[in-house]
């Protein structure tokens, strides 16, 4: 059972509240955000009275499914309606949304009770987590450790177990790569299938919004949510599927013990090869692309306010302001070729595989990481393997497998947009319910 | 009666044969083609022989309609099976097309003798249509001067009497600018109107196959056999349209007489000024967008052999591969708000309409025009009123209106693709049968 069917079903078996929910949400929170730097702004009045409220409709028989009185976060990127929305920035430090995001309008539907928002890496923009206007996302097995980024704060406090489950946003792998260091589960699915309305963009053509949870199966709950068009259907357990495990290759740096652990997690399932040399130039695509479009969404304020941006954020603009026109042509002819080629792949597999992450967190501030025996740079590692689902947009989830010392390892699962389903399925095989502490 | 109409009317009447037209057709560019510079290659003996076989066709009572032995030329940018396909380059000297372009393919259908291929701007990259590897093309009226580009050959030889019509491209104007210096018609369709397979590309989300007529009338007849989905009604005369006239703007000139010349055109329509201020974004969009793309197109050859292209075409190229990507990004989204806004323009008009190129045909090499007084680089003053047409790929059409001087002028009409005919009914209207030399 996941961390919010078993609220859910004490919530309805009169063993708690969602205002007792509420409660220890917050007291959570005041214990240890200023430890793991999770929240940027915590709502408790608001949060209390939604909690309220959820609990009167479920005594006046009104139940909104799952995530109804369920505690959430929301990243910092999506607009929460009356709370500050600094998207990490100093550029929007006296900025308050005017309106819910579409997603959040989804979630406070089926009932969720938004606890407040979580700290982003300034505008998204960084894999690393530990660049925002509200300081570092740390990371809760190791606090000098980044929580990864950019939806780090969501991670943070989902590992620390302050609520359930968050909002993130993912455009080269920002809900998977926390996800994946702090130890929880994180979704990113299909390109366009949760709206984007209300969503700060960072790269639109990559944008998407994503959830983190405790585990794979509250991110399904939080999903179907925000996107209520999905089946439904849960699959029974015990799905064998035909998974392609994505090899290494020089531009995505594995450690052998993270190797060894992912790979391992999938030994039940019936395992080929698939050589990853084809994902250098989905990279090459990605960054081309995000490159154009986030310069083109911040050209203005690059110009008009340089100094508002945090330094590394503002170099890495102007960096990206570089990439020529030409490049993206070709990179937008890539994607499209990419997109075939990995749907053909799925005609021999049902899924592809592989470590979400080659390394497990690095100290905050690093930019450079030893994998072995090589140097490589720390956020370029950090994205190798989740970007490319990005390039192509599809539905792409990291679940926790284990441990390397004391620092969180995740396994990514990939699959078409269409099989969403059996990615949960055999996401839940993986790890049944009671096996994640 | 248009052009290709008179001659159907002969052949059909007994009065002509097709390898009649075909032998004039060949006689006459023996006559004057070192002069004008249109053919590249002619191809005499498959002419003479596809006329024959029209002409048998006709006497066996197979009609394949109004192209049915009619004498046609094709951009050198086209591929014709069989013949070589320069596209105007020295990177291209030894190359022949294994198969016709689709468009050459549904002409051949149609019935149309193709004579030969007729002399592109180098890959089609300038309006000024003098810099090509077969030399430049020659303006029919007055030899020292341009005949426009890229597809210059196609209107030389459409106004020196060689064919009725010829297939161009039109990525920016091509198509129409050399018609309006020339003095005879040219049509772009909407975009994807007729299929670019087997046509070289340039900015593959601008480029258009184009249509070179003695009259609009004569470029109807060939668009209808390029995309039979044309519904073919032909509107009766006498249409009074709501005209969009767009006025000046200071990077758009026009000379006075141009201006005074074209406006008269359209006196007996309902016109009404529409600002053209709008147009500069759509410039710089173009501009964007075609950089970009003609260098993802050639970036290989630039690498490779740049000394195979001519001086001012890689320096073009070159230029336009410093456009960033970022800028790429706004200009597509400036094409997006400018179709939308193009399209409420046309919910108070049923056309747009302006001079076609705000200059006569300047002399061979010039690359500065005076206009009114100032001074301006000729290839954006050629391209400042056409190539805002293909940003949206909406149809627009050049029709002659008269002189100034020995040199001829232009009118352009533009429409929502759905309102193509009306477009040709006006044409027609404005320059009945006869009326044009």
């Amino acid at each position: 059972m996941s961390e919010i069917e078993a609220l859910a079903a004490a919530l309805r078996g009169g063993d708690t509240t969602a205002q007792s929910l509420a409660r220890r949400s917050l007291a959570r929170i005041a214990e240890c955000n200023s430890d793991v730097g999770a929240f940027a702004v915590v709502d408790a009045d608001r949060a209390l009275s939604a909690a309220r409220r959820a609990d009167h409709e479920l005594s006046d028989g009104i139940d909104r499914g799952p995530l109804h009185g369920i505690p959430m976060g929301v990243k910092d990127l999506i607009d929460v309606e009356g709370l500050p929305a600094t998207r990490g920035s100093a550029h929007f430090a006296d900025h308050q949304a005017a309106m819910d995001a579409e997603c959040v309008r989804r979630l406070r539907t089926a009932g969720a009770v938004i606890i407040g928002t979580t700290v982003t890496h300034e505008f998204g923009y960084g894999p690393t987590g530990d660049r925002s206007w509200h300081g570092p996302a740390r990371n809760p097995h190791e606090p000098g450790r980044m929580a990864g980024g950019s939806s780090g704060g969501s991670a943070a406090a989902v590992a620390a177990g302050m609520v359930p489950a968050a909002l993130g946003t993912d455009t080269g792998g920002s809900a998977r790569i926390p996800a994946a260091l702090c130890g929880i589960a994180g979704y990113k699915p299909a390109f366009g299938r949760v709206p984007t309305e209300g969503v700060f963009p960072l790269s639109p053509s990559l944008d998407h919004v994503g959830v983190l949870g405790a585990t794979a199966r509250d991110c399904r709950l939080v999903i179907e949510a925000l996107a209520p068009q999905h089946s439904g259907r849960h699959c029974a357990g015990g799905t064998v599927a035909r998974v392609g495990w994505l090899t290494e290759a020089p531009d995505a740096p594995v450690t052998s013990a993270i190797a060894d652990l992912t790979r391992g997690a999938l030994a039940e399932h019936d395992v080929t090869q698939v050589p990853c040399d084809a994902l250098t130039g989905m990279r090459e695509a990605f960054s081309a692309i995000q490159n154009s479009e986030a310069f083109a969404t911040h050209a203005d304020r690059v110009h008009a306010r340089p100094d508002l941006f945090d330094a590394e954020v503002l170099d890495r603009l102007r960096s990206a302001s570089q990439t020529p026109g030409w490049c993206l042509v070709r990179a937008l002819h890539t994607r499209a070729a990419a997109r075939e080629r990995v749907n053909s792949l799925f005609e021999h597999v049902d899924l592809l595989a592989s470590p979400t992450v080659g390394i497990t967190a690095p100290p905050i501030g690093d930019r450079e990481v030893t994998v072995n025996g090589a140097s490589h740079a720390v956020r370029s590692t950090l994205l190798a393997l989740t970007s490319p689902w990005n390039l192509i947009g599809f539905p792409a989830l990291s679940v926790p497998v284990g441990h390397v010392g004391r620092l969180p390892v995740g396994v990514q699962l990939i699959c078409p947009p269409d099989r969403e389903e059996l990615l949960f399925s055999v996401a839940d095989d993986l790890f049944p319910p009671g096996a994640v502490a």
